[in-house]
This record gives C-alpha cells, sequence and structure tokens, in this order.
C-alpha cells in the first residue's frame, strides 16, 4: 500500500498486478522471476529490471523518477541518513512486532486456514509493544506532524503507518488495548492520512473489507487473538 | 565490524569507542543519547550527528565523504536500489536467523548468564536455514566474487559476510553442519576477507577470542546448543 500510495502521491504511471495469496498466485513461476522470495511489493521497470523489499523499491522511486518533491527522501544526506535509520530500526522491531502478531493470531488462522501460533503470536505481541513507546517517545519527538519531528512525510511515514494499519484486522478489543495509549500516534496516523488522500483510503479499502470479513467470521466461531499476552 | 572495516577501508578518519554490553554500557545516559535503542552501532560525526542502524550508517559514510570508492554504494541508482534491496531483505532473514540462534542458543546463556532460549533459537535456525540457499543461488547468483554477480564488493558484502561471521561462536559441530553445504558462501567469504584486509582479520580478533573463551566453557561443562534441530 505504501508503493501504490507513493506512485500516485507523485504522478509516477504504472500499472498495477494484484497477487493473490489466497490463489498462490505469489508462487507461480511467473512471478517468481520477478521476486524470487515469493512476497510483495515488487516492481518491473520498462520490462527489464526488477526490484523488491518495499524500502529499496520506495528509495528506488523516490530517486529515479522526476518531480517526486524532496521531502519523501531528502537529497540532503544527514536527512536522508536519519530516514534510512527509521527504515532499518522498523524491519527488526515495529515491522517484525505487527506482522508476526497479525499473521499468527489472525491472518493465518481465520483468513488462510493455518493454525494458530499462539506462541508466535505471543513472542511478536512483546516485539511490538516494545516498539510502539519508540515511536511515541523518540521518532515522533518534536513538533513536527511526522516522524523525525518533520513538518512533511518522508517515506518512513508511508512506510510505518501502513505496517501499524494492518493492526486494524486484529480483534478490535485487543486492537484498542494495544494501541490507545499513544496519543501521538494516532495524530500522526490522522495526520500521514491527510496528507497522503484520497489514496491512502483508495488502498486501505482491501484491508477493511478484510476487517469486515474477519468481524463476521468471529461471530460465527471462537478465535484465540485475545488469549495472547 | 562492517561499520569499522568501511571507515578504515575507505580512510575516513575517526575514534573507535568500545562499549562492552557486559558492563552494561550501552545502558548507560551518556551512550543512550547516541543511540536511545541501547544497541551497537552508532556514530557520531563532529559532536552533532548522530547515527545508529549499521545499513544507515554505512548508506551514509559510502556518500558523505570524499574518497570512498563508487563500488562500494554505487551513484547509479539501479546499481544502488539492487543493493538496497539486499540490505533490507537481510534485516528479516539472515540477520534475524543469525542473531537469534546466536545469542538464544550461545552468547546469552554461556556468555551473558541468561537461560537458554531452545524455542527462540529453533525458530531462528528455521529462519537462517531458509536465508542461506538464497544467499548461495539467487543474491550470489553469476560469475562475480561478490552479491549480485558483482566483480567489486559493497556494503551489502561487508553486512553480511561479518553477519554470518557471527556463527564462528557456535559450538563448531553445528556451526560445519549448517554451513558446508554453500559452497559458494564459502568462496565468497573468503573474497570477502581477501579484499578487504588486513582489516577484516583485525576486527574479527574479538570474535575469534571470544570464540576461544567458548570453547573452554563447553569443556567445562554442557551446552544445549547441540539440541537445536
Amino acid at each position: 500500500m505504501s508503493c501504490n500510495s507513493h506512485l500516485l502521491l507523485n504522478g509516477i504511471e504504472f500499472e498495477e498486478v494484484t497477487i493473490d495469496f489466497c490463489k498462490r498466485e505469489n508462487l507461480s513461476p511467473e512471478y517468481q522471476k520477478i521476486n524470487p522470495m515469493q512476497l510483495v511489493p515488487a516492481i518491473e521497470v520498462d520490462g527489464e529490471f526488477k526490484l523488491f523489499e518495499s524500502h529499496a523499491i520506495l528509495r528506488f522511486l523516490a530517486c529515479a523518477f522526476p518531480g517526486v518533491a524532496d521531502h519523501w527522501y531528502p537529497a540532503d544526506l544527514f536527512e536522508r541518513a536519519q530516514i534510512d535509520s527509521v527504515l532499518d530500526w522498523h524491519h527488526s522491531n515495529l515491522r517484525h512486532g505487527t506482522t508476526g502478531l497479525v499473521f499468527n493470531s489472525t491472518v493465518g488462522p481465520l483468513l488462510a486456514g493455518l493454525p494458530p501460533n499462539l506462541e508466535a503470536a505471543a513472542e511478536a505481541r512483546k516485539v511490538l509493544l516494545a516498539s510502539l513507546p519508540m515511536v511515541e517517545s523518540f521518532w515522533l519527538k518534536g513538533d513536527g506532524h511526522f516522524l523525525l519531528g518533520r513538518s512533511q512525510p518522508s517515506i518512513a511515514d508511508l512506510i510505518l503507518v501502513c505496517e501499524i494499519m494492518q493492526l486494524e484486522v486484529l480483534d478490535e478489543k485487543v486492537r484498542k488495548q494495544i494501541l490507545d495509549p499513544y496519543k501521538k500516534i494516532g495524530k500522526w496516523i490522522d495526520d500521514t492520512r491527510n496528507a497522503t488522500q484520497p489514496y491512502f483510503d483508495e488502498f486501505h479499502a482491501v484491508l477493511f473489507r478484510a476487517k469486515e470479513k474477519l468481524i463476521k467470521i468471529r461471530s460465527t466461531g471462537s478465535s484465540d487473538e485475545t488469549k495472547i499476552k
């Protein structure tokens, strides 16, 4: 979602190709030529250059296409390095925690037919709960609306906000318990959403459809999501 | 180690400050002003600019200091994006696997006095065992000596080789069992070592001293390292 938003926000022409994990399209030989790691997102430029890993894609798009505003990934090396620092920190912290919790507690068991992995979900929840205070008190320091106290969003805001948005698919009580203590994070999500409309809502529509589907699934059976501590 | 090697290889003047984890120096208020995440490495430039996360540091050093050869982090945006892709992939794969296995099976219980976490070590081992074939067959594709089939090393070679070198502290039988199937990886480690001497051996001396210490510790007691499957 962060990649699509970035492309639209900056007027970069592209053709969107949806990869359906439920139909295992990510495992197809055709897609593996683009990303042998079998994950999304990935891009193909001019039918030749292939690139995967969302951070690498956003860095590349910001630098390779004329007209992308400087605030997304500044040319100033000191500012750029700080944005890289957020992005690199994100992998083993906020990303590991969010993805691990969402997949092992919810998406795996309720949408993909996998057995719940409560131990992995609990470990990921710990990482997430240790990461959120660092976002709230360190990365959102200062009076700016965005990460690093900046007045305009960078690719790091797109990446980290889209990550936290994944928590929407959790049981609502669990999600509120996790996120409610963090007022600055709540405001920052709103600020990033406002700065990237209408694309933010457009790309998160998929997520909210999954959320609705999960509410129905939960209403007809039991789920282990609230047991994870 | 990758950061120090890069600084020395490229003639960038610096003062090295060792942070002793056994003495909990990483938790000191003074160090937290440089890296609030309490981890190494971190740099301070001209007493003002502070930066942490090894990938972000190496990108910054390659761009900010004159005289760093282009092959370390090429100015060409397509080449640079591919190096970024390796680095971003590394976080949740090779790095997660190596660090998790080494810490939970060996460094934690045998050096830091923590209880072994065999479940976390086993999960990390799985990630490592899934990552190594991707390095061998995908990232080391082609005839070049280095990642992405390149003829000269990049910052990604420094980072990934230094990561794999951490496996030296494992029980030797376990280490050989993990690494021996990967002949291209073995040659690539040698090539990277040769391309970065004498700094490679100089900075890994600390690791080999830890390895010797662990051999003595294992000879006087039991260890759970070989139980992790």
